[in-house]
């Protein structure tokens, strides 16, 4: 019996490796020594994902100084992964929106810059492959900030060099590349991206998601206005239309600027994860795959790791998937026509949302046991 | 694929026949046309046998106004199962302790009359065989008012009658039985006994059961030395030991009393329900048993549904059996060692108990359409 054990984090509850280990205790209490078992924690690219690639592929975590959204120092956390090669990085560590008090957020003036020196740091560790998840923002400023910390020029139609944020974008006359740093032409970036927006418009960074950043419809016109003249100059300057780029309009645009000075590509994060921890591989001889997730509902077929590890799985196989989560949401049975076979709460009776997040990994292996038990009872 | 369904009721939520048909809705949802079910509504002697009864066996339910506890008048149900010649009686329809306000419980006088009024009831449509739940008594009187409400009479030194409750029995002297309802000669009772509580001493009915009815300790030991007296009288005039019999305890006596004066069995009621619905035959090629009840913990395996349900399966089959409920308590997992495969909680997520109550039928559904879903995956 293979079992291939591949959660996502049980947000406050359990880290997706804890989870993992939990669940696997559960099945070992039913197999015993016939279990051959993979542990691959999981994750989508969002909060999580740094600590899964870490506990999945024995990385290191690392602290750096930087320049929050606002200009503020904070403390971000990276890693570097177990090949010294590989670096992973959450945007929102240091541009995220959690880092400034919301009567403090201004997207006019919230910057990236931060993200780019995280990514200089992890140059000087060695990284020759950048992983970027970008969930969560403070700022639309198209990634220009980025661009700034790592060498790049933005600079306006006096050669002057733009301040940081989103509005000066307004002002931009022209892109000084060569000066950026050159480590960069032989670094590989993949950036975790799960939406499609584009850079500007209707359905861009900023009227999308400008409001929840503390954008009003003035900051909004205006903010997307300057996104506009930012793609215009990109394309004019490097020939790369951003505007039309599905994703570029990811983390206030962060999504266009990647890749248009970096040739970032743009992927589910759910998929990056996948690749990189060798699920495919594992997967390969699995009669069994466990995955799940703090809540499973009618979301979760949008890109959410249970219905990614789903996917991954050969469909010529006979390899069950199961899904483990806190809480079975609305609309959850839309995951079965998407690979999954069945999907368990692990809360085992009426309980609050507390006691069951301190429990978790009590109630999960619980499960587990009886999910393997059927299992073996059924073969 | 055949799957037995043999739930015991869900407290206040579902009762055992609502619980079977929703978790074969469950099992539909994935095999379809696939799908032989059995639904076999269980209970174990205790509140909601009648119920399941009438359901698993076509019967039909009636009511009779008879003498409650404490000689008021109260409305029981009983039923006729569907051959006609079966009535199930429980005792606490007419000799409940819920029938009494807590603050006029008094079991000194309180008395089994109104179920031998039940069970002439019973005679009168035809009865050939009762079927006694003894749960929940409010009474503490040997069964005494019951043989009375029969015909039976119970004499003092003079002659006169008992009057009705435990008490009086201190003055017993004789005993007459010629005078009982002569169709009870040809009427098999059976009793629903899941205590070994002998009828007086330390561990008796007074003991044990006689402070919940509202006993102080002088009532206890008067109780106790009326049921020694009743005991000596039976074995004088009847030639039959009720003191040394296990279970003769049960329900303030009436386990002696039926014993005594009806020769009925003791048997767990579970065992009871198993045989009357014909468990037995239609588990005897199933692939599959799916048994439950509200609550699964350390107390289950003493006699509670799933367990009886578990161990009317054939050991030497292949047959899993698999228990759901609404909430797994403490120290669930003895049930494994006691021929329970799995067990899970029916709950979707952190809820509440109301919650859980009151959409019991479709959380079970969707935990039945979860569990199938993986047996047959398994197979």
């Amino acid at each position: 019996m293979k079992v291939v054990i591949a959660p996502d984090s049980f947000k406050e509850s359990m880290t997706a490796m804890q989870a993992a280990k939990s669940i696997e205790q559960g099945f070992k209490q039913v197999y015993e020594d016939n279990l051959t078992s993979e542990l691959i924690p999981m994750a989508d690219g969002g909060e999580g994902t740094t600590r899964s690639m870490v506990d999945a592929l024995q990385g290191t975590m690392y602290e750096e100084t930087v320049t929050g959204p606002n200009g503020q120092k904070v403390t971000a956390a990276y890693a570097m992964l177990g090949d010294q090669k590989t670096a992973m990085i959450e945007m929102a560590e240091a541009s995220g929106l959690a880092l400034v008090p919301k009567e403090e957020r201004n997207p006019l003036s919230a910057t990236t810059f931060g993200t780019g020196e995280l990514m200089k740091a992890a140059l000087d560790k060695g990284a020759e492959k950048i992983i970027l998840g970008i969930g969560g923002s403070a700022t639309n400023d198209g990634g220009a900030g980025m661009f700034q910390a790592l060498g790049g020029k933005l600079l306006d139609e006096n050669g002057r060099e733009l301040p940081v944020g989103g509005e000066p974008l307004l002002r931009l006359n022209r892109i000084e590349h060569a000066t950026l740093d050159q480590r960069l032409l032989n670094t590989e970036i993949v950036t975790a991206c799960d939406v499609n927006n584009p850079l500007t418009g209707e359905n861009g960074a900023s009227f999308i998601y400008g409001p929840q950043k503390g954008a009003d419809h003035e900051m909004v016109k205006t903010l997307d206005k300057a996104l506009y003249r930012y793609a215009e100059v990109i394309f004019d300057n490097l020939d790369i239309d951003v505007n039309n780029l599905p994703g570029a309009g990811a983390a206030g645009g962060l999504g266009a600027g990647l890749k248009a000075f970096l040739g970032a590509g743009l992927e589910p994060g759910i998929d990056i994860v996948l690749k990189e921890t060798g699920f495919y591989e594992k997967v390969q001889d699995a009669d069994l795959v466990i995955t799940g997730e703090g809540k499973i509902d009618k979301q979760t077929v949008f890109g959410k790791t249970p219905i990614g590890v789903a996917k991954a799985v050969p469909a010529t196989s006979d390899t069950s998937v199961i899904a483990l989560c806190g809480q079975l949401g609305e609309g959850y049975e839309a995951v079965f026509s998407h690979g999954i076979t069945a999907a368990f709460s692990i809360v085992p009776g009426p309980l609050s949302v507390e006691t069951a997040m301190e429990n978790g990994h009590v109630y999960i292996e619980q499960l587990a046991r009886n999910i393997a038990a059927i299992w073996k009872a059924g073969n």
